[in-house]
């Protein structure tokens, strides 16, 4: 399978990868250093991938420990075209901008103004992700 | 989200996950320890998944250094079906058994006999993973 490689997001190609609709695969760190991936919403915006998910939630705990992190998407129209990465949380945010940011993701994945499923009590954090190595397939 | 764990995958929805076409993201353990993830096709038999890749791949390469890996799945034709677990390779499997191997998953995936894009010289390696924690939402 040809490989390209890349250290930014700057290809259209790539940018549409993560600007449809896909989920992405984040790959993060158990405490015992074991692998975890999970399906995500994602975003990019200037050159980093914002992923948002509750603080407390495994993934939250992961990136906070260790902030190394892996990312993976396919194009669910073709499943061929497929661009995978790694990189580092390089930042955290959390307060109202993290709580917008989930009603636009929620309204790019399922055309909802506000995310639907809030658990009672809590409190959004965006994962801002700097990718380091990318591969486009 | 409300998820189920379990142990073993005798689930027909969990299954189906995994007979139909949906590409996994198999992560596995860099040689410093960070997380790799990358889309694989995927097969299970006997409980165990199973994937393959050919000998010196980087994924091949990761889980023979460490073992422990993690695997996601989302249904391509429902998005909000997924799973995601954790196991180990418990076995490495070459030879004959690998290359047919891998013109069974090419059928299931692409329809087609014989997998057409080997390397020259390339040798398959069917990595046998145990589930260990499955969760599926």
């Amino acid at each position: 399978m040809s490989k390209k490689s890349k250290s930014n997001l700057d290809d259209t190609r790539l940018r549409q990868l993560f600007e449809s609709k896909n989920f992405a695969f984040l790959g993060s760190l158990m405490k015992d250093g074991s692998p975890h991936v999970t399906p995500t919403w994602v975003d990019i915006e200037n050159g980093n991938i914002l992923v948002n998910t509750a603080i407390g939630r495994i993934k939250h705990r992961n990136v906070s420990r260790d902030p190394r992190v892996a990312l993976s998407i396919i194009d669910q129209n073709n499943q061929y075209e497929m661009v995978t990465l790694r990189g580092k949380v390089i930042e955290q945010i959390t307060g109202d901008a993290a709580e917008k940011h989930i009603d636009k993701l929620s309204k790019k994945y399922i055309g909802a103004d506000k995310f639907p499923r809030r658990s009672k009590g809590e409190q959004r954090v965006i994962l801002k992700i700097k990718p380091e190595k990318i591969f486009l397939m």
